[in-house]
């Protein structure tokens, strides 16, 4: 299993997987199945699940546990599954981190913890999170300000990287600018670091620019993970141009999946439009689509069917 | 043991009870006993736990139900038991409170989650939640900005009063100014509205003030439960400059005591001096005192010892 | 001038101009010229001026009122000029406002306060603000939380809407989903209230998705004004699917010009290499573009023009 | 006028001045007079104007002149006058605050920008505005992370000590435990770096046990100036305990007083009383109390007046 662990040389996309519920409101794990068959289909590298768009928040720890299993049980070692472990008490964190790396989890995705501020608040509380769990186990730092309020800075991160070998992988998805990457790749480039993994997320709203910047692919929710996977292929293989074609045709889909909170619901109901889910429900609190949003995705639905002569 | 049920005439102090921990962090179910006889002791009318102070987000499921049940056996029908049920996810809020309520809890303090903004977006929340837990599971409303980010306005109380009879107490701590009690008040003395409930959190730090206002007692967990006990008390008696003169005597400690995240350790530290728990240590990530703060506790607490003639 | 005058019935692109500096810092009223020339040549309905994308801020009072009497005489009322009032005291607003209107402003822009929270603080802030600046002066409503913090409900909105007939436009940029501009055409087609003006912003980034939900036009800020005016025309001639088309093809560089913060350096980047202004600096504190930023924004206008057929 | 300059060893206490206003909202310089009269009769060592509870951000710039010329006349090189200079634009920070310094102010206060997020971006901020400031121009550091949501680290701040004699002092009011006052002064203790002055503010609800870990006096707005010279005053003869005494006695009143936003009112109402100034009113949008909150105010005067023996 370990060829199948995160490491600084991961590349490809990592898909980030909802978790699927029954119109009643349980985990249907009959969808998980067809959303997994489909992600295969698909051609993604890894599957990502448990995370904020898994909304591993709302499941119960008995819940969580089943899901992880049937998903490890589904994949059967033919793809890494990093698994989110976010959690606001270490100990909590460190016991599921480990059940999930038992199971055969590549690896952990962990955003830190609201009301962090200052870049010693931000080294120490991975410093802790990392220690306790061991250089065995590789970690993708979830950046993501949007929704976690903290912002890292490239020093608290060039640190880290120095400090801890199983910091191994940055999700970058902070909003502004682009020059985050360009900073870690230069002092890694100039022989000064550790070159780390870097996957794009926010859906990959830049991941042509990104992948110019050299991250080295995707871990991210977009419900049309062909196009993901697609662009980063014609990039790897030097057809830059042809990776912006590609990723254009479903850039005014994925801009509207891209909102944030109710970007969950749009995306569900494109998985389900698309076969690969049963229903597209989110538990509550979650976002809902009415009537008139249904009819705006049908819309844009058809639009991209029709520039892809669909 | 309904005639413990929290209600719209519920008067008196209900102690906020931290989760005493052993020194290598497994939960303490001596020190609890302990601690519950401390409160016992002091004369307190209820005691809520598994809040913020009881560092309920950082205990696992299996722990959390250990504690309640262990608290409940212990109590047994003497003392009302509120249950903090704040969760992310409304399924597991509701999972948890029918737990709790079945096991014997006395009602549910629950805060609204961070993120809700509009009056619409938070009446709505607990719209839900309120009608899914039913009419008969009485709930104290957290109302505390400082840490929820959620501003609720009295034009909100005030509809979730008319609409929800288990809407029974408000937990009185949004920071700024104490119009918010008036306002709840003038609306019920008029006869416009139902009387609820009203406990004042906050540590106590404007207690007196907040009784001649019109709240029915306390409901946080400041070290010195003996205190809001007496200042109640008093107050309640017609002597008011008396109960002023008594909170006097303890405000320097306590506004120590209510440092924001601080305040944790320092809170636990006094219980632990005071022989109520064996160890102070809070989980991480969580606070922790210098060799610098227990020097300034000592200085604290000998002045407070010294004014009471001890 | 009056027929200048912002009204509910304003259709169109009201483009939001930065204030163009010299190298030196000090404001450049020959770009302002050229600036303004490049606007009228590419069919802008209006202009609004000194708002956050201006940089207004960061102005003296004597710099704004120099730059805003430049532009009204340069324009001598060939187009209607909104200007931007936000400011933390009512009275300097006030001030400003009058001023702004006696040299021929078609009306105000302006965002409420960061800081309010419920919709009774929303209310009474633009209560004091509407009533204060009297009937006579119109008001697009700034309805920013990205930026300013507070989210305004439909609810507040309509009571404006009934309360005050100087509220005449929405400038819609909250983030997540487009109902609210649903909800509000929703009321006014039933006749259960006046019907205002909805242009929109955030770039743009939604245009036909807000356009079919029934807004105006646009007032935002996009380097490429041809496009928003192109897209609004065939819209409002009923060429749906042709203003999606023209849409999409900008869409690459108006998502990337949309990045929060670093926006601004690129929008006045892309205004000066395309001749519209001589020098792209900002005012400290603002964005600076690195040399790889450059690289990136030749790529993607590179893109642009060929796609067009440049 | 130099010798009046604020610098590394500055003590005492600055007190913090509102700008009264005059019942129709203009500046009351009579009552700034009666004001400036007041503070030199309690004995205060400076004065410093044109902060948040000056409602500096209110003022017009003539204003804002016009209150400096008459403060700076009016004291004559008695005290030394410290001018707030916090602004969104560093070119109007700067030009503001040398007119300040050549009107003969002792010195600016400033606080960081809000949205300053990592250790690198406040030091960013800072280099800038304290090198255009230049070495001659004592600075203040607000650190208020309350109002300006900017958490500044030790390590920022040593950063800063090291590389700007012109910084000076810290205004410490943060809000969350003392611990950053003994990491300062273990470190110039040490003999590792420049020792600067440390005024403590939030109303100087921890003065004594801040001046028990090393500070040098308090700068901040309490309408009783003579507790905080007398606290410090004790505290630096080495009566210790009689400065905790002292403090004590007003601690229920400045508590009342330091609630957030609210606040000011409360203090320029006590002003108003003690006959420093002729009207409390504050500025739109500003606090206002009810008759409800003057009852609360008599009673909380009348406690202190009979604790004082009056």
């Amino acid at each position: 299993m370990s060829q199948h662990r995160i490491s600084e040389s991961t590349r490809g996309v990592y898909i980030i997987s909802p978790t699927p519920f029954t119109e009643d409101g349980k985990v249907d794990l009959a969808s998980t199945d067809t959303l997994l068959d489909f992600y295969d289909a698909k051609g993604v590298t890894g599957i990502t699940i448990l995370g904020v768009l898994g909304e591993a928040g709302k499941l119960t720890p008995e819940e969580a546990a089943i899901f992880l299993d049937h998903v490890m049980k589904r994949v059967d070692g033919t793809k890494p599954i990093v698994v989110g472990a976010s959690n606001p008490g270490t100990d909590n964190l460190v016991r599921f981190a480990n059940r999930a790396m038992e199971k055969g989890a590549a690896g952990l995705m962990i955003a830190p913890l609201p009301g962090l501020k200052t870049d010693e608040q931000i080294y120490a509380y991975w410093q802790a999170v990392l220690t306790r769990l061991g250089p065995d186990i590789p970690v993708c730092y979830q950046d993501y300000p949007q929704t976690t309020q903290v912002v890292t800075s490239v020093s608290v991160l060039n640190r880290l990287i120095d400090d801890f070998p199983n910091f191994v992988m940055l999700k970058h998805e902070e909003g502004s600018g682009l020059s985050k990457i360009s900073r870690l790749r230069e002092r890694s480039d100039a022989g000064k670091g550790r070159r780390i993994s870097i996957l794009v997320g926010n859906g990959g709203l830049y991941l042509p620019q990104e992948l110019r910047r050299g991250v080295d692919g995707a871990m991210t929710g977009f419900a049309y993970p062909e196009m993901l996977v697609g662009v980063c292929d014609k990039f790897f293989a030097g057809e830059v141009e042809a990776a912006e074609d590609l990723f254009d045709i479903y850039l005014p889909i994925l801009r509207h999946e891209q909102q944030l909170g109710f970007g969950l619901a749009v995306r569900k109901e494109i998985l389900r439009r698309r076969g690969a889910i049963a229903c597209s429900a989110t538990r509550h609190p979650g976002p809902k689509m009415t009537a008139r949003d249904h009819q705006e995705l049908d819309e844009l639905m058809a639009r991209l069917d029709a520039k892809l002569g669909k």
